[in-house]
């Protein structure tokens, strides 16, 4: 699903967050010197793999090029098993060693390791397949990857996979390639896992995970992340402590499955006569809200969900008094927030309420004007996010619970994918490291409770793993799922960082492990 | 909308109808000399025109074909002002004098006459517009008009409008120009109306009909009738007593209008925060039916709504005695009907009841899997059928006002078009002189009470006119507003006159009225 950057729009909702210090501000772009810590151990050698970076910007954006060039889209069986044979050779080429690609029920995953020798090690999430697209929804080809300009931005690579998620991963491998350069040993032991079907919620990613051999390179982690373009236009950077979970699914009703009305689109006249499978469709989804049109009313739906504790009311708090509700609701065309709460208390619902969204409806004539059809089929796109201790399996159950006691049991349920919520502690070694890395940058990451958006997360942060998860990395991009996604290149904005300042912060993310 | 031929499947459900009789049964192809009146005083004259028929069979072939592959279609704004002027010419070469293009407000209309000095004046509507298509859906190119073979049938004329309407349509002309080709008058003078959006439900098809010099021929006649294909496979023929009126519409649901939710397409995890529009039309909409799915619970919808006569009554079950509710049910893919009726029972409710349908839903995200968003639009595109005495403005003006009653005021209620109900006396001389017909070919036609299927009949039969209406003819099709419309051409099936059978049929149907 990938959605901690899935539109420009929400971006900051998903991870919340502060403003950007003003050191960054100050610092404009990306001779790096500026992120160096003066005084550390390893500061030369660090500085020595940091001044690769520049010099490698072409290949870098070459690499990233070409990638994009290559989309792996699982619903389209594009580019398998090619798209996974390209990861394997791109993590190679940054000095990943035993890179396997692992076969599953579904797409290939692929596995690698950097062993230096160090005494951490840290797990690296990869997803090397891309959302779907449309060509002509495009202002630029999506396989292209041209750079074009971004007004108030810069220049951006625009392309689909740019930002998610692949112009993220790119700029990590390039980091790990600038200490090649340097002749520089890493400082971390690394553990990479790679999926391609992250965009259908990650319906086999758990067998790689579940390899023996995966498993025990996995458990010699402190934490896994997955490399992102975590900078708002702002230059600001939070820092998720989870992620809600999501059920993805189609609720269809039929002729067929009910045993009444039409098995095939009939004349519209004859709804006189014959029931409606459409009808029967709205009346189950009518029983699933309460009569706000909002609050989920299936049976037990809040059973598990924990409430917010202090430390995250305080963090959204500290978010809602240092960010603009009305640029906010600008942005998202609203004028209202649900049950017109407050600011503060919109925020407090996005983080700790599980929902039911309609994300499309589809019967019958969908074209312009009108049909005088019967339609035999409809069907809603559903999507339900949960909180912790919510599951995906315990909630659906529910909602099937639900349909047939209401007398809408012949309504399938195709679920497309889920995720279970995910948690990490703020104490964690890898938050940590992340919150002082983005500050030894000039920056004063926010802390959030959990990004409304999903990942597979939890296959890390669940037994019997139960590591810390999370997301890392300066840049910024945006178009997630959406036509003309892109990656910031060269940055004009003194508050975001461009290819060279996002490379730099995973050289001194991984240094700050050390 | 056209709908008197609608569908194959559905078709006898819109005319009703008994099965055919035994003579036409043994009178297969198309020699006609079986429809001659032997005695009539006209005879010879009549003989004399139906023997035009067999010779002119490949030049009726043609200009079928030509008109096909100019299709107006008045969404897509095409073929005008090509197809009223192709109309026009189409008018002339069959003999129409005085012919003029009308422009309306809307797509341009086409009138025409032809004095024959009769003492009967009869009245005939035509539609020249034909539906929209999507060619991959046709088996054969749309526009080309391909004779094909159809197994138990024998070929057909495969086309966009082959039978909704122009099949039909130009049999009739052909008619007329077999009276020119035998050099005989005309037993009755005709006026020609004709129109471009009747597939729009003729926004401004009254524009035409109102226009003085128009009304003051159309005043002169004794009736109007369309010519359609009105066979069966059983060969049955069937006269409908009036036609079902019709409301169609979309109900948007947005945020704009809303004043809540968003108003552009937000990511999905934001509805924890936000209202959604779609979820506000799931309630809007399950507010128009009762608990059963089906009955309209619109305030005062069945208000004007009359109940069925004990005639209406009768022809329903002498219908439903003669006819087969398993073979209709299995073409139909229905297993129940609605409340789980009788099969009379079914037909008195396809006959009596008005209707609320959904013909489609569009909201959001309507591709392949799903998308993680939060729709801020939601459209339900819905028709209303209507019965004697309803009117559509009075139906809609009751749906507008629930709407804002159970607080959903801000939903758009954009309607495509609308006819009112019409009704016919079965006693009136155009429907006699149908009915005498049909039977002076060997036929022995059902009453209906009317057509559950809509056309603009309505502008005839109310003031100022207050004219019968009604549709007449011969041979058979389906597939109007369907993929791989057709016309019959040559019949195989002893039952079902082709195109020379349906010529003939006018031929007939004009002499009756001497």
């Amino acid at each position: 699903m990938a959605e901690m950057n899935s539109d420009g729009v929400s971006r900051r909702k998903f991870v919340g967050g502060a403003l950007a210090g003003a050191a960054l501000a100050a610092a404009p772009m990306p001779g790096l010197a500026a992120f160096a810590a003066p005084d550390a151990a390893a500061s030369d050698d660090k500085k020595a793999v940091l001044a690769q970076i520049p010099g490698m910007h072409a290949e870098n954006i070459k690499r990233l090029q070409e990638w994009i060039a290559l989309p792996s889209i699982a619903t389209e069986n594009r580019n398998y098993p090619q798209g996974p044979e390209y990861m394997a050779k791109l993590a190679r080429d940054a000095g990943f060693t035993s890179v396997k690609v692992m076969p599953t029920s579904g797409k290939a995953g692929v596995f690698g390791r950097i062993d230096a020798g160090a005494k951490t090690t840290v797990g690296i999430y990869f997803m090397y397949d891309v959302k779907a697209f449309i060509p002509e929804e495009w202002s630029s080809p999506p396989l292209e990857a041209r750079l074009v300009q971004k007004p108030g931005l810069g220049t951006v690579c625009m392309g689909r996979g740019a930002v998610n998620q692949k112009g993220p991963e790119n700029s990590f491998l390039s980091a790990l390639i600038a200490f090649q350069r340097a002749g520089k040993k890493l400082p971390v032991n690394l553990v990479l896992v790679c999926e391609g079907e992250e965009e259908i919620a990650s319906p086999h990613f758990g067998e790689v995970v579940r390899d023996p051999e995966v498993m025990a390179e996995l458990k010699k982690c402190i934490g896994v992340f997955m490399p992102e373009a975590g900078q708002g236009r702002d230059g600001d950077v939070q820092v998720s402590l989870g992620a809600k979970g999501v059920v993805e699914l189609e609720l269809v009703s039929s002729g067929e499955k009910w045993g009444r009305g039409p098995k095939h689109d009939v004349h519209s006249s004859l709804e006189a006569q014959v029931d409606s499978p459409t009808w029967h469709l709205v009346q189950a989804l009518n029983t699933l809200v309460e009569k706000d049109g909002h609050t989920p009313a299936v049976e037990g739906f809040f059973e598990l969900a924990k409430l917010l504790n202090e430390d995250q009311k305080k963090m959204i708090q500290a978010y809602a008094a240092t960010t603009g509700e009305a640029d906010d609701m600008a942005s998202l065309g609203v004028t209202h927030w649900v049950h017109d709460a407050s600011w503060v208390d919109s925020l407090m619902l996005l983080e700790s309420k599980p929902t039911i969204n309609i994300e499309g409806l589809v019967a019958g004539y969908t074209g312009p004007g009108g049909k005088t059809v019967l339609p035999h089929r409809a069907v809603a796109k559903i999507d339900m996010r949960l909180v912790p201790d919510m599951t995906a399996e315990d909630t659906l159950a529910k909602l099937k619970a639900h349909l047939a006691k209401h007398g809408f049991g012949d309504i399938e349920v195709n679920v497309g994918g889920m995720y279970d919520p995910n948690t990490t502690h703020a104490e964690s070694r890898l938050i940590q490291t992340q919150l002082a890395t983005y500050r030894s940058m000039g920056l004063e990451p926010g802390l959030w409770p959990r990004s409304a958006g999903s990942w597979p997360g939890y296959l890390f942060t669940t037994a019997p793993l139960n590591l810390p998860a999370g997301h890392f990395g300066l840049g910024n991009g945006t178009g997630a799922h959406a036509p003309d996604e892109y990656y910031l290149i060269e940055s004009t904005n003194p508050k975001v960082q461009g290819l060279d300042g996002a490379v730099g912060s995973f050289v001194e993310f991984l240094y700050a492990f050390a």
